[in-house]
């Protein structure tokens, strides 16, 4: 069994706590939050050990009421592999503390890419994190892009991306973030980070990105075109993406028009908090003209980073390959949506 | 002195009207409205000859105290060229009204194409029209795209253009409209109705657009792809850009991350209720890699075609060149931003 601790306990870490439990090949070391809020109140609730992020504020605890086993040197020391899931930049910054404990180390996409000893992304480049020190699975939008440039770059050859990437302008519970009512070019500049971020997994794809921020909270949106260098049509393109787990394509009939009615979907299935892990493609959208492929998929940047995770701590412990680990994830979490079978 | 008659008093109606009053070389016959609204009450305030749209309908305006100057039929009579802003599919239903008083019509862009003998753009194609019983003002995004089609394909030749249009859910005042909280593909299919109404335009230009609503009201924004026949530099599509009149690139110094600051702007420049008639082209968006250009530009949707309805009335009346058409224009109304001189 695989002792995973995970150092943050937010947006990200408590998914990949819950994650991590539900796997037959691994145990939750425990979990490291800086303060006694809602979501470490949660964590002791559901049994997960404690630990304190800051030394410092290791009293905040006990005067909430809430018990912690530890501090998070402690865990680190306890683990077989860390996921850090602090906020961006903080990452870096733990990076010297996971390298005294000489415990491997899985970073977020939103660290920068030297952070980690490869970029991952379960689908397309598992082998390259197999019995590596550290890995930094690339961000919600990079791994959905990923997910997709993977199967058809294999089949078709991808000559050239162009994809814009239509951002929710915070999550959920970001009260504090916008727009309010507006569309932002936002980087106004060209290529958005995530062109050369899907570069880290896919050195000599040719992508041009574009992002923009809108005042929605569910989902990113993104409108996707890619010119293939052989000949496809819509009908292989959608057999292509149905062999794929993590690509929901969203049937015709469903009546799903946007996020809201695929979070609500989602809720209905009884994913836990709503979550999608899946790529969620409108096969209406698949349209094939000349060796233009375009299409748009939904993005749950809450969670599709998740099983993702799960795969890269496989990784770097060399536990299993690729098409193991994946189907392994998919059977703990539920991965995968068979709509209407 | 060109007679002109605005039947429809909405979001575009009022607009035009106004246009009409401040040219040199034409009278306003009169608006005709539908119901005695805020806005009929505003047309009386203004002087403007107010008709009733629906003869049923003529008594309400009475009662509500709004004196009428006759019933639709006679506006269409005594009018040189009407202008019909009426909803999108009302203005087919009007087209045997003008054709009975011979009067030549300008139809919007709500309209299917074959509601008129040319669909128009004064920059693209302002020669079709001249002489014709009617002509169709393409629609505000339409109008957008052309603007920037026509001088890119003059000095470069378009390969092929790849268009997403971030669209605003609804106008400020519709109150009825969303989504609330999405990023919805609308329509879900490819090609949205924009590239088929650019080829209204350019018949034989290549071009493939994606259309998305989003939460907001101000304005659309569009994210640009074209791939250029002949090599640019992002400089000289710059220079070619400053060219055109309106076309506003927004300076990279000037604070402008949004449609919120560009209506912002507009105020503060004592534009009529803000209108921005010109396309708003973020500067640092324009991006040359290999022959791709990129950029991202805000669109007006309640504005940018009344400029467009003014040199349509000239083209359909022989009475100007398309140059001296768009200079009297932008003269009489102040179209053109010459920021920071």
């Amino acid at each position: 069994m695989t002792q995973v601790g995970v150092n943050g306990y937010g947006t990200i870490g408590k998914r990949v706590a819950d994650a991590v439990t539900a796997q037959p090949d691994m145990e939750l070391a425990g979990v490291a939050k800086t303060r006694p809020n809602f979501e470490a109140e949660t964590a002791t609730r559901k049994g997960y050990p404690l630990y304190a992020a800051v030394p410092e504020r290791a009293d905040q605890f006990g005067e909430a009421g809430l018990d912690i086993a530890g501090e998070v040197d402690e865990l680190v020391a306890a683990a077989d592999v860390i996921v850090d899931c602090t906020p961006s930049g903080i990452g870096a910054e733990n990076r010297s503390l996971y390298r005294e404990h000489d415990t491997p180390a899985i970073f977020q996409g939103g660290e920068d890419a030297d952070v980690a000893d490869v970029s991952f992304n379960a689908r397309a480049n598992y082998e390259n994190a197999v019995g590596a020190d550290s890995a930094r699975v690339v961000s919600c939008n990079t791994t959905g892009l990923s997910r997709i440039l993977a199967p058809l770059d294999e089949t078709y050859g991808v000559e050239k991306a162009r994809v814009t990437l239509v951002r929710r302008g915070g999550d959920p519970g970001q009260t504090g973030r916008g727009p309010i009512d507006d569309i932002l070019p936002d980087p106004v500049t060209i290529p958005s980070h995530h062109g050369p971020d899907v570069n880290t997994i896919f050195p000599d794809l040719n992508i041009d990105t574009l992002g923009m921020k809108v005042p929605a909270t569910l989902m990113h949106t993104h409108s996707v075109n890619v010119t293939l260098e052989s000949d496809a049509t819509a009908a292989a393109v959608r057999d292509l993406f149905a062999d794929e787990t993590r690509l929901f394509q969203i049937p015709a009939d469903a009546d799903i028009d946007g996020a809201g009615k695929l979070k609500e979907f989602a809720h209905d299935a009884g994913r836990p908090r709503g979550d999608l892990w899946e790529n969620c493609i409108w096969s209406e959208s698949i349209t094939v003209e000349e060796r233009d492929l375009y299409l748009f998929q939904a993005i749950h940047q809450e969670s599709d980073v998740v099983p993702e995770n799960i795969d890269a701590v496989r990784a770097l412990t060399g536990t299993a390959d690729a098409a193991e680990s994946m189907a392994t994830t998919a059977d703990a979490m539920g991965v995968g949506i068979d709509y209407g079978r």
